[in-house]
């Protein structure tokens, strides 16, 4: 087994996020699935733009927020997701490739377009997603660089990714990949409607021994394994997953690695203006520790470090130094 | 004459900003023009964002971003300019439109793309702009609303435009048709290399009686008058322009309309962040007020608050809730 190229790799929606502050009013109005994420068409796409107020666009994609988070910290990355040939393809290929990570999937032709997400920020700082997956849900699985996925130490994957269909076969494809050259896996569970729709999917691969780290915040912990109790649904899972980490959102999180347990309240913050990408930057973090072979206490610690941040202003995407940021508060 | 049906009307570069924080050394690798606003080619374009970091987008365009504020504060307002029929075309409408803003130029078919705004922030604040105008220079004097145009009590015209030919024309038409149903017009001189290549278009028009409202920065105004001296440049526009207004950027601002006199200090803030838009939403705030028919201190003041409130913040477009912001500042 040779010397890892990669830390992390990671396979996900290639999205660019249209971000807007709203009212409750018009969440409301529009019958916003408050705080979620939301999969639209074509046609609500537009209705939702229309009814939205005036945006920015910042490059997204859970996974890939999650990469850039790694990159600003320092580790080497690449990143698989499909944009379309256009303006949008563009704009997310440059923003991921200007933090240093190899991204190098063609973009695709012809319609759609590349995948954009609807994001309303209410002024609790709550975002509601409305994600229009375009190109990105056509992610085929020959362009698979499989030798990039075998270069690196863990293969990281997006649950929003497990419901369409090219891509799945995709992740599948991966994951052989990367278990026959001896490299870990590592899955976010993304939200609690895909482990409705593909719960017994990711059960599977549990009970396969196929997943080696997996995320998920309490609520999809609870629909994971029908524990609505976090410490029961803790319990379900041992002996599955050699590296489990559970997000509480303000609670802080806790994580059980090879039977070892720790835990972190969340980081004391001023003012939390946005919270997206707090579970992408969360999971930044704590895999950034683990690929260094920090203590488990560390990896959680730079994972609310990270979420602290993304948390306090606009957008998915890191504006500090996360490295000062990090030796600054880890001492 | 009929009662104006708008405020303000404003003929400008359709813009999508692509902002990025960026280093002093990073100005000087790319030999950039710093603070300053550089015409580039579509290759030029391609190689600044090549080297540029990660970005968000936010619309722009200097006489937009004026709308923007006006619109913000109450104003009726209506935009004539040129978007591609492409993806930030559809950006650039979507947020002139949300904000309440008249937008029905027809977006323009085929190359050159809708326009870009490549911006580098620098950790003083200071932006660095080199714009690709694409779509935005061929505004054709055809498409122009001339009805639109003369339901507006202001004309405002962005002085950036007249370098290309085609919105050159269209605002000689547009003065015209203004002048011809009693209406202002307003005129921003935008930076000194336009001054430089249509300095003698510009007097022609002053000394023509053509431009009511003139706005400049102590820089323009000396490229215009040939004085380097703010009073001797101010005393040569003497009798020319009913309403000057010349900024000062933390120097604050002075205004004479029709003899009388008025100056007020740039207002206090805590750290700027970002200095993109604050002339044109000094403009906005002045140009409110003198619709509005209020003391001429007051319309600085106004501007000054406006500029304050985008230069702590990136972009040029607001990000507060304007009207309630002038409110407490006015009393």
């Amino acid at each position: 087994m040779t010397e890892p190229r990669y830390d992390v790799i990671a396979i996900g929606n290639a999205i660019v996020d249209v971000m807007s502050p709203a009212s409750d009013d018009l969440i409301e109005e529009l019958q916003l699935n408050r705080g979620g994420m939301t999969l639209v068409d074509a046609d609500r796409a537009k209705e939702l733009y229309d009814a939205m107020g005036p945006a920015r666009e910042i490059s997204g994609g859970s996974a890939a927020n999650t990469l850039a988070g790694l990159s600003a910290m320092g580790a080497q990355c690449a990143f698989i997701g499909q944009v379309a040939d256009d303006q949008l393809g563009e704009v997310f290929a440059h923003d991921i490739r200007a933090v240093g990570i190899d991204f190098d999937t063609p973009p695709r032709a012809g319609d759609p377009s590349t995948a954009r997400c609807l994001i309303f920020v209410t002024p609790d700082a709550q975002r509601t997603m409305n994600t229009f997956l375009g190109a990105s849900q056509f992610l085929p699985p020959e362009v698979l660089n499989t030798e990039a996925v075998q270069a690196a130490s863990v293969l990281y994957l997006e649950g929003y990714l497990w419901d369409p269909e090219e891509p799945r076969a995709a992740m599948r494809r991966a994951i052989e990949a990367a278990r026959a050259a001896g490299r870990q896996v590592a899955f976010t569970l993304s939200e609690v409607f895909v482990i409705d729709r593909h719960g017994d999917d990711f059960r599977a691969l549990i009970n396969g021994g196929l997943i080696d780290i997996l995320f998920a915040n309490h609520l999809e912990l609870a629909a994971l394994t029908g524990e609505d109790e976090i410490e029961a649904g803790i319990a379900a899972l041992k002996g599955k997953v050699p590296t489990l980490v559970v997000t509480r959102s303000s609670e802080g999180a806790v994580a059980i690695r090879n039977g070892e347990r720790a835990e972190v309240p969340a980081e004391p913050i001023d003012e939390v203006v946005d919270t997206t990408g707090a579970g992408d930057l969360f999971a930044a973090g704590f895999l950034y520790g683990h690929v260094k072979d920090e203590p488990l206490e560390t990896c959680l610690r730079r994972g609310a470090i990270a979420a602290c941040e993304i948390i306090s202003h606009y957008g998915a995407r890191t504006e500090v130094d996360l490295k000062a940021l990090m030796a600054e508060k880890l001492g």
